[in-house]
């Protein structure tokens, strides 16, 4: 089950929606929430750092860009409260690659700086916001710089499309079709790219320092299940119908494939331990049953990684979708040829979609650097 | 003198003018790099880090952003290389008001970052980059976080317009005719911001840690002589006009005026020492004659605070001065009573600038944070 399923089956989470939870079901239904404020209390009661360097790795730009950032300091203000010691100074740090837009950020940062202090109300140190672009696929800080990193619904995207798919004719993913050269090359290519992340992550957390992560994942051991293919393969469709109408290049299209990966708990897992630099504190898989309702904050976090203005167009997955696939189209295809795209995929998932179930698989991964 | 009338007189300083000074005359020119150079240099052999964390306040955007970022790291490489030391890690942060295009040199740094490390040859330390938004006229970067902190051309602009300027009737600046209050209240601003941003880079440096600034400044003791003035009375020549034809409402250009200050070099001792954080190790003034080529590449320097596109054409006042001007009178006026003035001003240029001299004081200043 893909973002684009999960926005279209869910019908559009709004604000209309959060406000008709019951009390009850919003306390029980954060799963990823609880976990990450599980972990900044681990790393707070044991470390008590005066400046605490945060990051959030692939933050995306949004209204809710700056949401993990805002709740996490509103924790750590609460727990040194409690604890009576001296608020401490933030440095936060926002990642992303170069291409996001970051002025869209630093241009909301005052608004958030007062609500932060408004919600806050009692004196908290001095909050140092920075932009750091680039790969997490790479270094992007200093040795020992950070105390806790946290990406949301990034790490699925591979570093780039795995290489040797030649022979995956006709899909632009893995599907029950792909010969298995191409399973193996998507897997390798996610073995190389997570081990790598940790690799960097844990040359940039101090000692103690926690990394939080949250992605998608499947259930299934089999990665070319319809759990994860069934989106990419209404894409397809709408690619090989424009192959056939003459519109679009066989060989073309032969070379366009979308370098994602929706790992096992297991391949998580394994990928850890191998690299060895962390303890797992917390390795949970969860599903989120879009239609109902109290999965709702999961999904808003979820949600939040979708540009603003998408969330106003009901949250069609040809709009959703865009927002992961349209660049690789565009630079592979053209503007023009994207757009006919987006129009029949569009119509596929309208005749197709709803026979699936509306549930994603949310895998959230709690670790701390070893000594 | 202005920046506009700078680039105008200069008549356009491009690539090829620069091709065409002899090796002697670019020897000779640059006393701002001459000292930059001296300034690191100072530091590097004091101080040795190995962590060399760099700050740009004010940097702008467009193709020369990085320049003075490339020369510091540049010259660091050289230095530690003579003294057979490992070469640093560096940390570059870029600072700017929120509402610069920080994705412009976001999406440059992968280029900027490979050309660097062609140039240099031998193998250097990583390089971390970090965009800073925020005023300078506070804080942006944690207590003792800086090595080397660069401003180049930015700190002419104040915090703010100063206060009570209602009496400077027909007046968007300092003239011969603003009362003596006016004069004032504009050193006051002055005084005030130049004062808090001192105080804020003591805080931010460490301790033998070096600030480096260049600002145009005023050889007069006068700040309402013509030296500052002439620029922003041909302006005031344009809104009083479109007063008169009631284009613009005579109450709404009372309320407008320009929050720049071309500080005198005894004003500008006079606040270093009143502040009391820094030991002054340069403080020059020189004039840049701007028809005399040999003052070229303090020219370049200077001209690489204006945006890209602008240097395509032609350098004219009205162009360059938009970049400096254009966003108060947009946000005063509104976007076409804000056009019609530029149209006007542009004449007001070409019909009275030729028959002044061609000179901007240039102010620099190296200065070393106390133990």
């Amino acid at each position: 089950m893909d973002l684009a399923q999960v926005l279209h089956m869910n019908g559009g989470v709004g604000e209309e929606s959060y406000a008709n939870n019951s009390l009850l079901q919003r306390k029980t239904i954060s799963l990823t929430k609880l976990l990450r404020d599980e972990a900044i209390t681990n790393l707070c009661c044991k470390t008590l750092p005066n400046s605490l360097a945060i990051a959030d790795l692939g933050c995306s730009y949004g209204p809710n860009t700056l949401l993990v950032i805002s709740e996490t300091i509103k924790n750590v203000e609460k727990l040194y409260q409690e604890m009576k010691y001296k608020s401490p100074e933030y440095k936060v740090f926002l990642n992303d690659l170069p291409g996001n837009d970051f002025n869209n950020i630093f241009r909301s940062l005052d608004t958030f700086k007062e609500n932060l202090h408004n919600e806050i109300e009692t004196e908290m140190g001095p909050c140092y916001f920075f932009g750091a672009p680039g790969s997490f696929y790479g270094r992007i800080f200093p040795d020992k710089s950070l105390h806790f990193v946290h990406s949301s619904y990034s790490l699925q995207f591979l570093s780039k499309v795995p290489e040797g798919l030649d022979n995956n004719k006709g899909n632009i993913y893995m599907s029950s079709t792909s010969p298995s050269n191409v399973l193996k090359a998507y897997y390798d290519q996610y073995k190389t790219d997570f081990s790598y992340f940790l690799k960097c992550r844990a040359q940039e957390l101090v000692e103690g320092g926690c990394l939080f992560v949250t992605l998608i994942g499947r259930q299934s051991e089999d990665p070319s299940s319809k759990e994860c293919s069934s989106v990419w393969d209404l894409m397809s469709m709408a690619l090989n119908d424009m192959v056939l109408q003459g519109i679009i290049n066989e060989e073309k299209l032969k070379d366009f494939n979308i370098p994602i990966y929706y790992p096992s708990l297991s391949e998580v897992k394994l990928e850890i331990l191998t690299e060895g630099s962390f303890v797992i504190n917390q390795l949970e898989s969860s599903q989120i049953i879009l239609n109902e309702l109290d999965n709702y904050e999961d999904a808003f976090e979820f949600t939040s990684k979708i540009p603003g203005s998408l969330k106003n167009d009901g949250y069609s997955v040809a709009q959703c979708i865009r927002a992961v696939a349209e660049p690789l189209l565009v630079s592979h295809f053209g503007e023009d040829v994207t757009k006919e795209v987006f129009n029949r995929f569009q119509k596929n998932v309208t005749d197709h979609m709803p026979k699936d179930r509306t549930k994603v698989t949310n895998i959230t991964i709690a670790l701390t650097r070893m000594p």
